[in-house]
């Protein structure tokens, strides 16, 4: 059940989970701003009532051209089309991995920014896709026929995943050229299948520097009051003849079928906004015991394991600004999971939310007992949920080690991915593990020789012998034969660690591209170290996948029919969690409360900057924007209450991970702001929503506007957005 | 120069530093709410015009009974006297030591709370004392006459500091019982003779459970909103004849001569309050030169090293609460000296402190050169001041780890106390160090006694192994030939270090009590390998005293001069820095604004217990604690506007390290609150004030009594005090 364990990290290409129509509550009893809706539901919110002056058609239409045409999906992240040329507008951590890519030791162009003064210098990102939603169809019944009632957990697992890639490839060859994706809505219950353009060609445009779009960094990440210029510009391109094409000089810009009109004048406290995007992952549906297993076991040992390796990578970049460039992208990300993870724990265990999930429950009990045939149905679903949950607990730590084996240390991560291609290539298409299904394996590909380009070996065997002290001394490693004899390599000195690092072939891009395609006795005789290695202990890497399929297909089967006693007890408060596919939510500018004696406001200011500014990074504001905030040299951009330029907006919609990068809408439909993050208190939302501290921040787009034209002269992006300079 | 290096570590004995009270401006030119006034100014502040409603003459006379005889000073705090029978409110932190010194591995105090029950349950704590104010004199003339222009600076400081030592004790000879203190009110100016009433048996009354006095702990230190509350009770004693005497059990409680009157009703945002109390240091007055040497030096180097000391006493506490209870008062003295500097640091980073003070010496330089009389005397002062810096900036790292091999390393510290102690006893009484006069021995002895009682030999190879690594690194420790043998005994089992922590006898009492009354000559025959280690380096650790009393001398002569020539450019700014001498400061129950976009109200509520609590350390609320709040159970002692207890206030008064536990006072002169912290930012209040964020933070008196009287039935302190339950 990799979706358990890893639905915190980056969402995967096949990762492409759900949304039940049907059964959703009626527009009356749904709560004030809470909410991830599926876009389908747009017509009962009646967001008239609340600020939007577009009809629901307005918004999203399959038959016509709508606002929806207008957003896209860039990777993990939501990016909007900005002019009819293709440009799109994101975060600038959505672009940190193509940018960081296209930098060198003496073009470090993270520090020094990016800026395309024309067509042909904008820098292709290789593993970058964009999909744009054009269509779904409700497959629940196709794909729940395949399941019956005597099957093994693991045998359900597998037909419902069997059938899902049979579904995709199905539409796909039905509308040729578009991506197919089954996403399940509620586990086990509704599945909808989504159409998307899907576009391969994506370029670099603008990027501020660092110390504007990662202004802060950790120390400001997941906190309010921000002053991150967290944004950057992508173009999308096709083929001369308009299809979907991987990189090629001769292709032209995509045309989207809709732009979003920029509103320079921005937005002010208190007024209507919406935002549409690709949420990654809740998981508010899930039990008391899930939520307990999250608190006591999963989120500490992530916390302490990513802050382990974080203060690995920083001492290793220390001394080596191209070893710190090589890490950035993978040490962002720890530290962005690090810290989230955090504030959820603090949330998990200060707000009552275990405590209120668990009276429900109670609640729920009583609503069963009520009735013998449901006492006979329902009556041990709770109960057996639990067993899955202290079963996976008691396997927690000794799980964990053995995941991050083969992730922390990349060496194993670079032959694990070798083996699982090799052996699962040798499989017909429809029965691989979907990243190296045909029409996936090139990313896969693509994806992991950016990761071999990445690669420090010495920081590496530092991470290896950190995740081996760790299995050392947990009870169960002592039982797995292969790994004995590295259990006692905690020098990075070691003779074995030495041949392991020393020998290696798999540093070298070529042996990947040559070994990745290989079959399974051939791999064997290649007689590398690390490939020797995994191969021993890829037997129960395949255990544990095995486990965790088993794990999903009983959950799957137990979460189905809590789902069905939900809509019995209590329908009215059911929104699906949110799995990547499009949403729409909706709040207002506002401030919040952190706590007891504390209030904070809405709307940010260059100001914020200044005050931060010690010169030293992460709050080492270019000389250039200082002197522009010196000289207030504003433009059209100033804020007339605040009397200055607004750099980041705080409101209150439901947003998680996917949003980044998604568009801040106002009433007419107009750019305001790019989404980028939350507030600490709300970074409890994967869990639970709460009007009184769930906020999430975007940058404004006056603050976008303002830098990219005034204060680094990019004003032909201005221009070409159609935006007074 | 120890209080250059040492000012930000508690107060010393011997550190008893100035008051100008001729120079001072007049009042119509002093600044807003800046100021730790002296006692002596009360009259020139017009508080009556703020809302005091006492004459001078009632807070302070010293020909009278006055409010200042109801304050002392307890060690490096300070406290009100709160009933006549000796009863003290101070700070838990303050009272902390106490406590952890009467705990046992079965009876740990800290995590219990104590409460005695009568008289006889109280607990002595032998190294805390009391003082009160009695008496002070100017005595300037006389420590100036002795220093003549042509000495150096060594001689320049020797004759100053041997003249302060002859006035203390011919005034203790003329006023016996008292204690006399000099103190240097402006460097090279001004001197201060203080007569103090001196009492020596301090016992342990109250104090709540750690997760109540110190609620928040390292993670809500320095910060605001606060939740903790930072109280405890003790009571001084005498003997029966009411003279000064250390602990016997027939001593009888002391009888102040002024009781503070307790206000059970509290204070209210925008009130008046004032405090007095014992600052202990604050730097307002020194160059620009040096506030870049704080910033580039010595507090990165501090931060640095208490962190990794923290994180070793951690690590070896989480294994044995035994090792956590000996470390626990080192640890949070090292802890909240960390993040003070860290917050200082970012204070000097961030806000202008460095540019203002250099935009005012243009200023001074330009007043300098106007005048060729002043170019001729004062030219040079800046840049000889400078030098100065420069050349401790050069040293600093090698000064700072070899300062650190004997205070991190317990058993090097207590061997150099030794040594220092035999070798300067064998001096006549007035030309030794402070610590070892007569007069000081037995504290300085009983301090070591607990010192040694704390000690962790496990923890203490670490912290020597750390210190040796961080020297070796050092191009300076190559050169102490002394020093190389140990350079490269870097890790816990080395055969040297293991002889040196196994053979020394320095860890029992006894040998401690017997040596440190030693011969010079007995003391090299006990062939103790720490004693050996520590006299082969005790002429390194002369040289350096030596060096920093050439500093001292010849930055004393230097601020002297810069003092003379600011009094002639602009003397209506000027207030002598904190000396641990008492002051007055006054403000307003008062909000803040952190920074852009972010407020912060004056009151915090026991709602803020309930939303910070996890139950984990340390946000572990006792359980008796979170029901009253749930039962509501409140007494007289409900905020009606906040419908709630108050549990932390606010306000905009001047303080630093040594006001922990004054009292906070409404303009009656009443008790409302006990100060004991500051906000984050304004731990540079150090450096410099500023009305606009510079805020300290007390624990309401409601809460203190709500906690004493109705939370753990401390009714009989309440009657003590005087005040309804």
């Amino acid at each position: 059940m990799a979706s358990l364990i890893d639905w915190l990290l980056p969402q995967r290409l096949y990762v492409v989970p759900a949304l039940l129509l049907a059964s959703l509550a009626s527009s009356n009893h749904l709560r004030s701003d809470e909410g991830m809706y599926p876009i389908s539901e747009l017509g009962r919110l009646n967001l008239q009532n609340r600020g939007l002056e577009l009809t629901p058609d307005q918004v999203f239409n399959p038959q016509q051209i709508s606002l929806v045409d207008g957003i896209c999906k860039v990777n993990g992240c939501t990016g909007s089309f900005v002019s009819d040329q293709g440009l799109i507008i994101t975060n600038h951590h959505c672009a940190f991995d193509a940018i960081q890519q296209a930098s060198l030791p003496d073009r470090d162009l993270l520090k020094l920014g990016f800026q395309a003064r024309s067509r042909s210098e904008e820098i292709p990102a290789p593993n970058y896709t964009v999909r744009i939603t054009q269509q779904y169809f409700d497959v629940s019944d196709s794909v729940l026929q395949v399941v019956d009632s005597e099957m093994s957990p693991l045998e359900r697992s597998r037909v419902i995943e069997r059938k899902r890639k049979e579904l995709e490839l199905q539409y796909e060859k039905e509308y040729p050229g578009w991506r197919a994706e089954v996403a399940e809505m509620f586990a086990g219950k509704t599945y909808v299948l989504f159409l998307y353009t899907f576009l391969r060609d994506v370029r670099l445009v603008f990027a501020p520097p660092l110390s504007v779009g990662n202004f802060g960094g950790e120390v400001d990440n997941w906190e309010w009051p921000r002053h991150t210029g967290d944004f950057a510009f992508m173009r999308a391109y096709t083929a001369p003849d308009g299809s979907s094409a991987p990189y090629a000089p001769e292709n032209i810009a995509y045309r989207p079928k809709r732009v979003l009109t920029v509103a320079p004048q921005g937005v002010d406290e208190d007024e209507f906004v919406f935002i549409l995007g690709y949420p990654g992952r809740t998981v508010r549906h899930r039990t008391a015991s899930f939520l307990r297993y999250e608190r006591d076991v999963r989120l500490p040992l992530l916390v302490e394991f990513n802050q382990w390796q974080i203060g690995v990578m920083e001492e290793a970049g220390r001394a080596n600004r191209e070893v710190a460039i090589k890490h950035s992208t993978r040490m962002k990300s720890l530290a962005n999971v690090e810290k989230r993870s955090r504030g959820q724990l603090q949330g998990l265990r200060r707000a009552r939310i275990v405590e209120t999930k668990s009276e429900r429950e109670v609640e729920l009990l009583n609503f069963i007992h009520q009735d013998p045939a449901r006492t006979e149905k329902y009556g041990n679903v709770l109960t057996e949920i639990e067993s899955i949950y202290q079963e996976m607990a008691k396997q927690g730590e000794f799980e964990h080690y053995v995941r991050e084996l083969r992730t922390a240390c990349r060496l194993l991560s670079f032959a694990f991915t070798i083996c699982d291609a090799v052996h699962e290539r040798s499989k017909p298409d429809l029965d691989r593990e979907t990243p190296y299904m045909d029409r996936n394996f090139a990313l896969t590909k693509t994806q992991l020789l950016q990761d071999v380009k990445d690669w420090d070996p010495s920081t590496d065997r530092l991470m290896l012998c950190g995740v081996l002290k760790r299995l050392r001394d947990i009870a169960a490693s002592q039982e797995w034969s292969e790994l004995l004899p590295w259990l006692n390599c905690d020098s990075i000195e070691n003779e074995a660690m030495h041949a392991l690092f020393e020998g290696t072939r798999l540093g070298e891009p070529s042996t990947i591209e040559a070994w990745i395609n290989m079959s399974p006795e051939e791999l064997a005789e290649t007689g590398d170290p690390a490939i020797r290695t995994m191969l021993s202990l890829y037997p129960k890497y395949l255990q544990l996948r095995m486990k965790d399929k088993e794990r999903e297909g009983s959950l799957g089967r137990l979460y189905g029919m809590l789902i069905e006693l939900e809509e019995q007890f209590s329908p009215a408060t059911f929104v699906p969690d949110a799995n990547s596919t499009l949403r729409i939510t909706y709040g207002n500018v506002r401030g919040y409360s952190p706590g007891d004696a504390a209030w904070k406001s809405p709307i940010s200011t260059v100001q914020g900057i200044v005050e931060k500014n010690s010169g030293m990074e992460p709050f080492d504001a270019p000389e250039i924007l200082l002197e522009a905030i010196r000289q207030r040299d504003f433009g059209p951009f100033l804020h007339p209450r605040l009397n200055s330029v607004p750099v980041a907006i705080l409101y209150s919609t439901d947003t998680t991970g996917g949003n980044s990068g998604s568009p801040v809408l106002n009433g007419r439909g107009e750019l305001v702001g790019v989404n980028f993050d939350r507030t600490f208190e709300a970074t409890i939302n994967d869990f639970a929503w709460k009007e009184s501290y769930s906020r999430s921040i975007g940058v404004d787009i006056r603050y976008v506007l303002w830098i990219t034209g005034h204060v680094y002269g990019a004003t032909h992006l201005l221009d070409e957005m159609g935006v007074p300079k």
